[in-house]
Order: structure tokens, then C-alpha cells, then sequence
């Protein structure tokens, strides 16, 4: 089986390189696909440096491809992928919320993807991250209610979020006036309460995501989901605020047990030795902390808690890999390749 | 009148002394106390440089006493200024919670005020800003839930904290390993949902006073709150995303017409200009600013909204000056002192 990765030089692109490296997928050739201003340069893999190509204009030679060069660039191009005999697992917006196509956490909704007509999509980073938590504590006590808060980092605008972030910081420090031109306002020591397009009900196009994708992934359109998305300083890993309503009451101790047996989930909790879900520990790690579980304050039963998730790993590359590594292990991608 | 300050050289002192310099309060002296380590040292006010005296013992010499030294100082020595004959404005946790004692945002609750047997607290910053929001909704359509994330910034751990941020950044900048004193964990590009004591319920204290606090403030026992407060790297301004159940229906636009004439408040509501609450224009403002006005999508009829506030000015020095404008314009800060 050949694999292409398009947007291979990316920030996204960078951690499917790595996540692959260390993967149970079983692949003969790994492509790499960017844009022509990457295109010549070689990225390591395995020991080897492969040549990035600059991605053509119709198919492209591969059973797999991971896509994650936007989404303007995939909806243009997924479909001549796809009539080619390529299955894609798209990371943009794209396709996320076209019936036809399965969007995808493997932990939460796995068997979605065997359905698939060539395209499945990868959630939203935050969405991702959340629902390796919340998913669980829906199936064994039915959320009603969910209000999220988010803590965004400066990579989930890229590689260049992280850039300008660390740019603008030196510069601040050295008594000079922070500039912006990735985020809509100088991002250091500072909040920025909006990520991607407003809505016309007032809400980002981040924060309905976050509405849309909990609910398509978990199969429960009865889900009431409020969001606020924030960019904070940080480089790497969103951490959330999530206070859930739920049918039947749950205690902080049942749903610390719940997620000690969550695949995807690292209950990270001990208050006492100051242990919780922060982006210090969680960056680099392939499980979701999850922490500060404690009983809702304003719903009786309910459940208050904070995650930390490496959005580039669980949000992005790393949940692309595991849905590709599924198909496999499901006979589901040999099966499609050799038609 | 003498007006005196306690804990002058802190973050907050710094601030009283700059709210002091613009404000219509009438007094004849400004004492300026500090402890041993700060005394002696000179600070400037109207174009005098005043002296740090040590604390003393037992009673000032002072009609009214700003006191912002922590809380165990305002515990044991408010008492004897009281004695003496001083009005306390008391900025840390100490009174709060005393029935005795009221709590007080002079936008919403200033006659509680004036029933003061000594003691006036100061509340908790993330209350005080929430509040200038929150009460006039509160009055017009009854809140019923309020479910709180605070973006807490390093200041509000004193002028240590906002140095620990600077340098350890700097360190990172720099290739080298943050380091932690002031907070729990490194703060550069992290994230920490820990902010005062844990207690027995899982929530931070910090996260309780924001309950405790808002319940006495708008003085109503039933209203349910929950707070998660999280510390973030920023130097100045607490920013919070707020959620709020309504008894009686409103629309984004009612609100934004009812906070625009709300004291304490700026509207700053225009998404498609990019204007919304953020540290780096709510810093060194009087008002807190509030936007993202928009409907709850978990509460049919509730409202969600963003605020930035600067919290050394309403949730600190600016709103203990209040206080004492409000008691002087009242006649009753000079009917005590004249006992």
C-alpha cells in the first residue's frame, strides 16, 4: 500500500510524519505532497529523506491519502483523489458535515468509517479532544447540556501561529510593539476571542464546530452545545472548561473511574499533588487529559472538568493515523485498494 | 481627612495610588504604609514624593484605611484600626464572607455601603468584574444559572507574579527550562486551572469566592453558579466567558442596549470590526468591557458574553476608591470619621 500525506510541510503535515514513523499502519511507500514553494525539499522518515512533490493536479498514485493543506485545497481536489481508488482522510472543514461523509474519532465512533464513499473526515482539533472525554460520560449517563471554554494555542492557525507568537513575545520583551498578521490582534500576553468566521447568531464558525461535530460524532442530534472559543498564548495543546448536564447523576468518583477505562483518555487528577490537565504536560502526549472533576455546581448530578489535548497530535495527525490504522486492522482499506 | 494606605509598594498599592491621583475623593493626607522591607522607600503622589512608613501595631492615625496587604494582616489588625476610629476598606478575603460585613460594587449594591460597622470588603477581582455585567441582567430578566471560565492573568498573583511571567519567558525565549515560584507550575505558554486552595467540593477556592462572592453582591441566595478558573500567561486583565440561564427571556440586543447604559460597563460588541473584550484594550480601563453578546444555545432565552476587565483597577484598587467616593458623596464617610 502506498500512503501520500498532501500538506506534508506543515504543522499538521510535520506531526503525520512523525505519528506515521511510529505507527502499526502497514504501508509500502510513503508520498509526501505541498504546495510548489515546498516542493525539493526532503523531510526524514524512517531513516530515509524522502523528496517533497508538489501535489498534482488530478489523482495521485496511493491507496491512503491523509490530506491536510486547508480546505479549499480539498474540496477542489479530494474528488479526482477518490476516483482515483485513493480512500482520503481529510483534516480541513471540508467534508465534515456533508451526510455522506463519516467524521471520525476512533475511540468514540470507529465503525462510522467502514461506511465511508472515499472521503472521511477528521474533526475539528477541539471538537476531537473534547469528545474523547465527554463521549464516554454521554454513552453511561446521557449529557444533555454541554458548555465548553476553550484555551487555544497559536499552532491550531499552523506553524506560523506558533511563529509569530514566539516573534511578537521577543519582541514585547525587548520594549518594542507586538504586530499581528496571522491572528487578528497581537497575540502576545494578550485573549483573543475569535477564531475563524463569524456566524450570523453571533458565534464563530470554531465555536459551531465544536456544536456540529460533538453532536454528528457522537450520533445524538438531542445534544445541547454551547462553545466559546479563545486563542490564548500558548504554542501547542487546547485545554477546555466543560460543564455537562446529564440525564442520570453521576459522581466525580464514578466518572473518574469511567475514563480510567477511556481509551484516548489520561485521568489526570490529583489536585493534592497538584496534578491536572495542563498544556505543559499534555503537549507531545497521544492521550487527552482529562482532570478537575467535580460535581456541577448549577445542574444537579452534573459534571464540571478540564481537558488538555495535543491538538496537532489527537486533534489533527494523530486521529487521521488511528482512522487509517482501523480501516486496516478492519480490513476495510486493503479491501477498498484493491478494487 | 487622612486617607491611608496599607500594602503601598504591591501590585495593588501601585494601582490605589494612581486611582487616588484622578479621583473627586476629598481628603487632606496620604499616609503610606508598607512593611519593613519597603520602608523608607518613596513613592510619588500629586508631585510629592511620600515616605513608606512600617505598618504599626495597633491603631492609624486616619480617617479612612485602604487596606491591600493580605489577608492575614487585614485580620489581625483591622480590628484596632477600627477601634481607632478608621473606616477599612478591606481588599483581601479576610471580611468577605462576614454577615457583619458587606461586600461591596458600589454600580450594584453601593448602599450596602453605608451600613458598615468599620469594615467594608473589597471583593474578590474575578467577582467584581463579572458583576458590573452581570447584575443589571440579573434585574431586568433574572439569572438563574451562571457558569463562569476565567483567563486570569499573572498580575493578579501580585507584582511577583507579572515578573515571574517576564523572566521565565524569557528563559524560554532563550532556550532555557521555565522555572516556578510564585505559581504551581512554569506559566510561560501554559496554562494552569489551579488558583487559590483546593477545597473539599474539587473546586479552587478562587473559583468558590466567585459563587460566594456574586450571591451576596446582587444579594440573592438561589442564584446557582459555577466557576472554573484557570490562570493563563498574560501580565495584566482578567478576561471570563460567561453563560447565563434567564428567568424571562432577552435578546443579544436587549442586552447590549441595557449594558450600554449599565455604569462600570463598555460595550465592545462589533465582531466585524474585530472589536471584542481582550487584555490588550481593556488594560488600564476603568470599565470592563463586554461583548460577544450572543444567545444561549443551552438555555432557551439565556444570553453568553465575554468580559475583560483590568483587575488591579474594578477588581481591586479602583473599586475600594469607589467605595470611599460613594461613602464621601453619601456624607458618611465624614459622619463616622467625626466621631
Amino acid at each position: 500500500m502506498r500512503v501520500a500525506i498532501v500538506g506534508a510541510t506543515g504543522a499538521v503535515g510535520h506531526e503525520l510524519l512523525k505519528v506515521l514513523e511510529g505507527s502499526t499502519l502497514q504501508f509500502d511507500e510513503l508520498l509526501l505532497f505541498a504546495s510548489p514553494r515546498s516542493a525539493g525539499s526532503t523531510l526524514p522518515f524512517r531513516g530515509q529523506d524522502l523528496t517533497v512533490q508538489v501535489t498534482p493536479e488530478g489523482a495521485i498514485d496511493a491507496e491512503l491519502i491523509l490530506a491536510s493543506a486547508g480546505g479549499s485545497i480539498s474540496k477542489e481536489k479530494a474528488p479526482a483523489w477518490v476516483a482515483g481508488g485513493a480512500v482520503v482522510i481529510d483534516n480541513s472543514s471540508a467534508f465534515r458535515y456533508d451526510p455522506e461523509v463519516p467524521l471520525v474519532v476512533p475511540e468514540v465512533n470507529g465503525e462510522a468509517a467502514l461506511s465511508h464513499k472515499g472521503i472521511i473526515a477528521n474533526p475539528n482539533c477541539t471538537t476531537a479532544i473534547a469528545v474523547v472525554a465527554v463521549a464516554p460520560i454521554h454513552r453511561a449517563y446521557g449529557v444533555r447540556r454541554m458548555i465548553v471554554s476553550t484555551y487555544q494555542a497559536t499552532s491550531g492557525a499552523g506553524a506560523k501561529g506558533m511563529d509569530e507568537l514566539l516573534q511578537e513575545t521577543h519582541k514585547v520583551l525587548h520594549g518594542q510593539e507586538a504586530g499581528a498578521e496571522v491572528f487578528a490582534h497581537p497575540i502576545p500576553f494578550n485573549v483573543i476571542p475569535h477564531i475563524d468566521a463569524f456566524q450570523d447568531n453571533g458565534y464563530t464558525k470554531e465555536e459551531m464546530k465544536v456544536a456540529w461535530e460533538t453532536r454528528k460524532i457522537i450520533g445524538d442530534e438531542s445534544l445541547k452545545i454551547s462553545c466559546t472559543a479563545v486563542r490564548i498564548p500558548t504554542l501547542r495543546t487546547h485545554s477546555e472548561a466543560i460543564t455537562l448536564e446529564l440525564e442520570r447523576p453521576a459522581t466525580p468518583e464514578e466518572v473518574r473511574a469511567l475514563l480510567a477505562g477511556a481509551a484516548g483518555v489520561e485521568v489526570r487528577d490529583t489536585p493534592a499533588e497538584k496534578l491536572y490537565p495542563m498544556p505543559l504536560t499534555a503537549s507531545g502526549k497521544y492521550n487527552v487529559e482529562v482532570g478537575r472533576i467535580r460535581p456541577s455546581l448549577v445542574f444537579d448530578g452534573g459534571i464540571d472538568l478540564f481537558v488538555a489535548g495535543d491538538q496537532l497530535l489527537k486533534g489533527a495527525a494523530l486521529n487521521a493515523v488511528q482512522i487509517a490504522e482501523y480501516l486496516q486492522q478492519k480490513g476495510a482499506l486493503k479491501a477498498r485498494t484493491q478494487v
